[in-house]
């Protein structure tokens, strides 16, 4: 079989780093372009990064020379991965896409959109199929895939097998990592023993894009999830992984032991189809009852599966603390696994 | 005016030397026992000491000579404040009580003892009165007032101005620092880079304390507040400081406006009688959004202010986040301050 | 006594705002004019700033008005101190002194100038009698005076009382705090659970400052002491405070019960005149094995006192770790002391 | 071919789960025999250990049965692989050895002895010779190998290349990660955001280990390598890898630049023999001006392999920065790698 070819915009960041490193193992997706800002272009990838992620780069990246992030720099490719930053990722992306390019990105643009997909493969992998209504309804030539926000992106997960009980309130206080704010983000002496208890543009985005994650495709639009939300979002001294400490109120009677058992054996398309990025548990329900912790358990499935514990009825509701690798499942891993799903289906 | 004088058990923890140094430079204080662990004994307290407390010990401590638990030890004093460990303090305690000491301490057991007060100061110190209820029922000789558990001489002070709305329900996760387990309670390559979302006792200990602190002395008896609460604690990588953020739902409504108001102009008896260790603001309102910060905030008043921020009207209730110094407001400085008071209401 | 007024360059950075600190309860100096970045100027200070010494900005700085770095913004004052970066430094201060203003700085530029004095007050406070030949032959109307790189200022302490030892060799290695770079010099992803073993410029800084401070005025000259040096700089995930491990191999035999003895005795001007900002015991020798260490040593007199440990006869020289706090000792607090000096001595 | 069963000891530690997990797919070695202290004998291995070295305990472990350190528990396996504590080692692994046991030992009794091989794989493995002797003059049954500090084992790697300098002088200052002292070693309180410039007993063991590693085997008895050498260890808030700044005096003239060839260059016989633990590159030679670093640099080949950077001369000398994985390099995996050296060469 012929690989994918992809080209990755944004490639020397942190979560570009993250995915060169995924991509150089992967059995059917080949990274052939890299692609970062104006001042590196025609560089060697090695000499234009600074590498952090492990201690070695994966060799067939290193004399890849950095292009544009024109299209016509990307137009021998099947597919663009972006790790745009937010602020440049709208203007790039959408010429990209209207010159006909598939672009599948991590950057914040458009995840709103009605007639984008917003992808966490095991939530809602059938919202793709929203894509023949953006194309014709906006006229693109190519396809615009978006993955949510990182915390959004592992809040969500834990969500979908609960969602029969009818979420009606949640109550949710994060503790997240400074990776989240990407490498050079957060100053040694602005966090270090110390907490920040506010993230900017976090506690709105990750209700809404929850809410829209968790919809349903009805016709040709999605019917977004509605429920009442408060959440308060803190950075912490951690580098890797967001816990978040979720409280659920529910319209119907919730037992944590049954939920245990639903989040435990929750399966999706990515499982059944056994693609090469996805967990084999997506969920893993923890009984320790100090756990999940990041330095134990971020790394779970090498980074892609969401670990839950202290589940329990409380007031009525549910609690429990959810935990997941914000760089892997909130960032390189889950665009990696909407492009194995696009490909699956036939999209790519 | 002599100086009271006052001897301390378990004085050289974290917080028994948080303690001698805030006791140093006391105006009507002066220590002059201090008591260890049995193999201590005899040692000047310059040599039993590993310490910690800030780069000097104050002059006068260095040649105390430890003594032991033993009441006979603590005969000449006013009265004997307790930093001992939760598993060996009720022997002690009691044994002194019964023999005519008037004992204030920091430990867990006898905190929910309907004869006893459990006292921060600015919450409830007419609970003091039900010594007089003590002394009549349980025919011991001395005294015996209990401080709260740190997180909770914490959260309850914002919830004192806000009793009038009639609490109905508070959801808390809290961010606990390290020191909340002492000196040596939790190993570098434990926490370091960590998240532990459970303290062993912890999430039943806060809304109880809480219940009883805001209650009302009624005849001989407190009639302790009633209202469900959901505690999630956790342990971060922040040597001093816990802070909680919390959702608070109420019968009445409440307007986020009014609470700063009533939170920021909160003043209780150790301040109209300007007693040395008061916070002359016992709450202090944040506006910056990204406030309070255990680096920032937590040495407010020296440690005796509560610091609030991001007070916001969220799902029907009032979210904040709280902050304090878990050793000062939250022990060492709390217990110092019941002593002012009770010698300000002539208990002792 | 009228008080000293001076102007403060570079008043909203982590060393300007050490300095305002400390100014705010000076007997004899007081801060009228505080000068930032362009975009800052006309704000008040409060508003400029991003808060980060302490709790609590003193009261009176809160309201002063930000102004520029031109010489006519200072021209009612007796002497600028200057926090500014290092590359921002040269035009703005060498302008000021031609317009004749005195500049204390802290910044990089000039240090090694034959005829510009770098002080390190307790080290060579005589060489302030440079000014003399630096008025003559530059045709300065002002005055400039610098104070050394903040390792310098710590390292050449110990080393000013074992001059008569005649030094031959120094080899130096640093782990040096992150406020060395300054608030947002480094992310908390790069350092934290690191060591970089690297600091652009200052190997080479710390032994020719060194030289220059350790050297002798001789006619109109400066004589600097010559001797060999290696030195390694590492930054290490402290938050506060320069740590060296130092070898020195001098021409004559030492004696470590000896050194011990000259450096705790060791006084000098700022302690015979009893300057305010002058530690009274400039160099602590520490006896306990495990110390100096900066959580418990770095703050020892208001951080302006250098704590030295682990004294040693070895391989023929002297073993010592040397600990300072690199704010004060290091950047603010030399400043002011300088500044004391030099009101002392008559040349302000 | 039948795999070699092994039994360990120790292996509920720091060291003894980093073995399980190096051990767990190991190609002809497998862990048939897990031992730990008294209270934990008869529980399944899962039970008896609070697992932390990564985030899924390998499951051929996890049903094993705790085994006494007695002999007759032992009776079965090829060899004993100890990582017990210091202070129990001595007792157990002798009667063990006296009872024909063959043990490869990480605990410090015994390296010193003149008859017991002290073996660094790629160092010395020609010392295993020692074993005839060994089993002559003491009359044991069984064999005994022991593994250096973890520090020497580190810092002993480069110095072997540059043997034929004639090392005259070795000055060493070490930054040594946390869990150098075992999990539980250090709390947060003590070590976070500061430095100890202190490691009981570690200064000395550096260079007499190192001398007697670098020695030769001359007929029956190893000929140490003389050198002077003084070592300061201190501990610093890092959670694995250690660091040296390393500064070498030789009697003959060396260039930094051939240094660097015969550093990178090295090979010994773990690498010509393509043993399964043994790293292709034993010392990586890294350019970047800011490197070894701690986060960057020691998983190198899977923490066996030893990384060295900012080679230069200086004063007549060299200067290296030196880090390796003090758990793997320093501790299970030179175990495992004796091992494999010994069953290459028969012993075994």
């Amino acid at each position: 079989m012929d690989k994918l070819r992809v080209s990755l915009l944004g490639a020397t960041g942190i979560v570009g780093q993250k995915m060169v490193r995924l991509l150089s193992s992967h059995p059917f997706i080949e990274l052939t372009k890299v692609s970062a800002s104006p001042s590196k272009i025609g560089k060697r990838y090695i000499e234009a990064v600074k590498w952090i992620e492990g201690y070695e780069m994966p060799d067939t990246v290193k004399d890849l020379r950095i292009v544009s992030t024109e299209p016509e720099d990307h137009k021998d490719v099947d597919v663009v991965l972006s790790a745009l930053p937010n602020e440049l990722a709208e203007g790039i992306e959408l010429k990209m896409v209207r010159e006909g390019i598939t672009v599948i990105s991590n950057a914040s643009p458009f995840r709103m959109d009605p007639e984008v997909p917003l992808i966490n493969p095991e939530v809602n992998w059938e919202h793709l199929r929203l894509l023949e209504t953006q194309r014709q309804k906006r006229g693109w030539k190519g396809l615009l895939v978006k993955n949510p926000n990182c915390t959004a992106a592992i809040m969500s997960m834990p969500l979908k097998p609960l969602l029969k009980y009818h979420l009606d309130n949640m109550i949710l206080t994060t503790l997240q990592s400074v990776s989240g704010a990407g490498y050079n983000g957060l100053g040694f002496m602005s966090i270090t023993n110390n907490i920040i208890p506010f993230i900017k543009g976090e506690e709105e985005k990750i209700p809404k894009e929850s809410g829209k994650m968790l919809g349903t495709l009805i016709g040709d639009s999605i019917k977004n999830v509605e429920f009442r939300a408060a959440v308060t979002s803190t950075r912490v001294p951690v580098k890797v992984g967001h816990t978040g400490v979720m409280y659920l109120f529910f319209n119907s009677p919730v037992d944590a032991e049954e939920v245990k058992r639903e989040l435990s054996s929750f399966k999706s398309l990515p499982q059944e189809r056994n693609l090469p990025t996805a967990p084999k548990t997506p969920i893993r329900v923890l009984e320790g009852e100090d756990r999940p912790q990041p330095e134990l358990d971020v790394r779970a499935e090498g980074g892609m599966a969401i670990s839950v514990g202290r589940i329990r009825n409380e007031n009525g509701g549910l609690r429990m603390v959810v935990l997941g690798d914000n760089l892997v499942r909130g960032a390189a891993g889950i665009t990696i696994l909407t492009l194995e799903v696009m490909k699956e289906l036939g999209y790519i």
